[in-house]
């Protein structure tokens, strides 16, 4: 039997969270090759010295981030630089030809407008963010094959839009009405000194932030926008839970009238019932973080209530799994023309 | 100086969680006396013995529950005995002249009928259901002080209804719209064997549970049906957090056309400007478990975004405090013509 | 190519903490197929019902212990059931020729006095404790490879023992001198109902438990004794972590005279420097439970305090991988002649 | 009745964990009234602003630290600022004849040599190091009624010494063989950014650090050989608990021949029997955090083992109450001539 020829891939700020998450995944994929991991913290050294985890796995050492010696090293990246820190690399690899997924924001708001509002800078390469291809797989699937740049979703957008496009395309609720209570771990902030994110500062506690004002809800309104084809404002309410991984979404809107259960049930099987990573819920069944920890699954389930007419979907995800680095290797998968689930199939560890 | 003569305080189911918080609390209340625990499961045991951060208290041992001998041995009770299994107590002691605050639901809801719908069993006192003062202090303060019999709200009622009620007085909301998004510390259950609230079950977890059918529903909306003048259908989503204390809601309604931020701070205002233990944020803070977390207080803060024409209150209380023995000696206070913050008032321990 | 055939396993107990374990490793095994899984409390329920973490792996259902079929079902079984429990059922399969490993204590002490006086019951099969092998692989893998009943060690023997065994062997250290003091999650206990085990009793606590009277303590002598050539007495401390899984155990003994780190070093090396599982570390290294969560590794440190004249090695391990399912398995490859790592190197997932 | 008047008692590094306890504690003190908190992060901002749990409590607010101005607003003061930070202003006040209790290391070691050695730094007042009462309370108290500055112990040296100087004052174990397995929540450590204390990387994790080296080892021996009268080396291992406040110390020693439990009990009695923060549990019962946490007492228990002639005594306190802000006002009570145990005797909130 010929082993094919392994694709050689680098990652971009492989020691943040979501980076050596990648790694984690990428180091025993069967068609990929690490080639070159990038970290400016750790320049230099093994990674098995600074994530025993990953031991024994014969990965390259951490090194400097040299953008334009790239493409000689690698056929495609995953960026996991911070938001405006990768955007300049990311568009010289694009120029390069390399094939990029892109796990921080810098390219998911395709209106350079929007961005500046957002982000509070300029766009660094605004003529790429038509280019660049949203990477909510079960969306965008089609295109993500084709796809040389994919803008990888944010973690909360992850949770809520597969709770809401499969409704707003069956036009099942109001878009007008949507509010999305969310809850994630605390590895959705980077990996860098801070004091709000100590344990003691988190452990046995709970609390709402940036209420209304979190920097994912254009990217929600866009694709939400997109599906509807007109604007529309969500209210998005994120929350701080004493746990390392996972976000779970609840989120409320008005159903139109006369929907009913089975309405809801099919328009989720119309996106997932092919969806390798989206795990519809049975009746009775509820969606939790452990399901899913360590994995690129998303639990998703409903509450129809009539007597208040309203509905709830619930969405689990892990925030660096489907939310970041999980979605990010499915969606390379897709672009190298390789298995959807290639290394993605472990399941999570519990308890 | 002559010391009043103290009040002889009696606590029924004394061992569970909410009852050995309530024994904490009045152990050092220096008004009252307590002269008589009783616990099932630890009859004739030293409290210390089994609870030894209460050890040199001078407290009484642990007995069995002769509802027909309290009224020699208390003026008053907290009846912390679960859901129906103190119902008859709670009646024999109204009728012998016993001052009770029971922290079950028993005489919560005022219509038997709607008793019968939640807890699927008749009630066996309905006569006493007219009687007893729903006992959230900041809105039943001047029945309290006259009233013999209190039903002590539900965890999740206290933090909705705070947030909530000062809205529907003023008819600042669509009482239509109402979604409340709560989620609680551990024990708001009861302190029983149980596998699903192990710790291995629990930590690093976080789940929706009872979506749209919890047996607080009907409580809450009778409350604000009571304000309202008619019924009122919401939707109520608890979550179970991985923390020992504590409860955040995030409350959501549909602001009636016209309202702004100052007239919402105005009713929060008329409702608790006198209130000892309702802390209402300043612009820009927004509540957290830690800072009620083994106290009475209640944080609330809302944001209005008029993007998405939607109101977010949040509150944060401890389930065991201001939502259970807290609470419950708050309106013990009041009933008692007493300092109604007598043993009250100690600081959370952060962090 | 051929793909070759897959040998069938059950799992007796399959829905415990271990045993889920269990099943959660050999579901993607790529040599074993598993043809029989067991559970008293979830008779007749499929896996993903009850663990959804476990969904879309193909499992047979959770089906009711019946030892007198097995043999027509599974070739070898992993055994998950509690001490006594499944002691009968394990020596009616070793009669039937199936081979075991038993993840209870029930065949750790081979004599059948030694075992009367820890567990308080005469062995119903007292004539199998000399034909079990110990499971500590790294120390019997010769004998695991033709063993029909293995004794999978406790969770803290093995972390204790994978410390000692090597000094011991070489003499390095004063057997009379041994303390270990070790710190366990929650999952050392039963998956079963239990108070002191409620998320609020073990969350923000810590605390020592049966000090010097563990049951893991003969078997800890049994083992050092049996190289050492005579008895030996140690004190062994347990301590209860406010963690889902690991164990972390720092081992105290007086170095004989004139004995250097290298000397140390050299026999750690001599026992696994071929041992996949085990990770000595560098100098400056400390173990920590997150390198080993969820997995089969073991890691190794020490420090020889020329000051105190004191050794102290410290070993993380996974209480449910190392320190059960884990081990079970490596244990299990060798006795059926497939590669000791099968199934078993996935690394952690951190954080 | 006259009220007397209180004392104006300020804290240095008011904002800091072992600082922001000192508040929590001394704010609703009968006889201190708290003039001055120095906060070089915070200066200006009102207490209540940064922590909530605070509010109401009619407080100063932080300001910039200026030595030479606080004779005039304290009489005393309590100084959490850090290590080798605060060592001159300390010095400073007390040449100003201000009372000082120093809750950093400056003060502890009284032979400048070793201070030099373990901090790595000529100390700045190096005639103050015989001034300084070193404040165990339980092992100072006379010495402390009269003290101008007191080096209040660090908290493992605290939890251990607690455990171990009853036992050295009636020569009860050999003091070559202690050995210390100490385990921390994790505010031992400062309230400043750092990787290593995020959530992510203390939560689920446990792990020893400083094995040997940790600079409490000189302050420990300096007080077993104090009341030995010679040299002692120990062995003291600590590690990091996932929790925020607790120190629960297992503590190791070989039992000189002959020693039976009742004098090892009557030594614990003879040390503590009017000691109103240490609680010498009965037989059988072990000490655990909770117990302790947000409190000034000690829980002490001893298991002597007869069959590996060791004696393990274990201790718990919580790190920032009897290891730091407790203890000092305790000490802070004697100096001023007070009730020791003013503001102290509040109980632990459980769970």
């Amino acid at each position: 039997m010929v082993t094919p020829k392994r694709v050689k891939v680098g990652i971009l700020g492989a020691s943040g969270y979501s980076g050596i998450e990648a790694v984690r995944i990428l180091a025993r994929h069967p068609m990929i090759e690490l080639t070159l991991l990038t970290s400016e913290h750790y320049t230099g050294r093994e990674v098995a010295d600074v994530y025993r985890h990953l031991a024994r796995l014969d990965l390259p050492p951490f090194e400097e981030l040299r953008a334009d010696l790239i493409s000689s090293r690698a056929e495609a990246v995953l960026s996991c630089l911070p938001e405006g820190v990768g955007a300049e690399a990311v568009a010289e690899l694009y120029r390069d030809g390399v094939k990029v997924v892109d796990l921080a924001a810098d390219y998911r708001l395709r209106d350079p407008a929007v961005y500046h509002d957002t982000y509070a800078a300029d766009h660094p390469a605004p003529h790429l963010l038509k280019e660049a291809v949203y990477g909510l797989t079960e969306f965008h699937r089609h295109e993500l094959r084709e796809a040389r740049l994919v803008a990888n979703p944010g973690c909360y957008p992850t949770g809520a839009l597969l709770a809401l496009l499969p409704l707003i395309r069956k036009d099942l609720v109001d878009p007008g009405t949507i509010v999305i209570d969310a809850k994630s771990g605390t590895t959705g902030a980077r990996r860098s000194p801070s004091i709000e994110q100590l344990f003691a500062e988190v452990n046995e506690n709970f609390r709402p932030y940036k209420v209304a004002t979190h920097r994912h809800t254009p990217e929600i309104e866009q694709e939400i926008g997109a599906v509807l084809g007109r604007e529309v404002a969500v209210l998005f309410v994120p929350h701080l839970l004493p746990v390392s991984r996972g976000i779970l979404s609840s989120i409320f809107a008005r159903p139109r009238s006369g929907v009913a259960e089975d309405d809801i049930r099919a328009a989720f099987a119309a996106s997932y019932s092919k969806a390798p990573f989206v795990r519809l819920l049975k009746p009775g069944e509820l969606p939790e973080l452990r399901a899913v920890r360590g994995t690129n699954f998303c639990e998703i389930a409903f509450v129809l209530d009539r007597r208040s007419q309203n509905l709830c979907v619930m969405t689990a995800i892990d925030n660096l799994g489907k939310g970041a680095a999980g979605q990010a290797v499915q969606n390379l998968n897709l672009m190298l023309g390789l298995d959807e689930t290639a290394a993605l199939l472990g399941p999570a560890v519990v308890p």
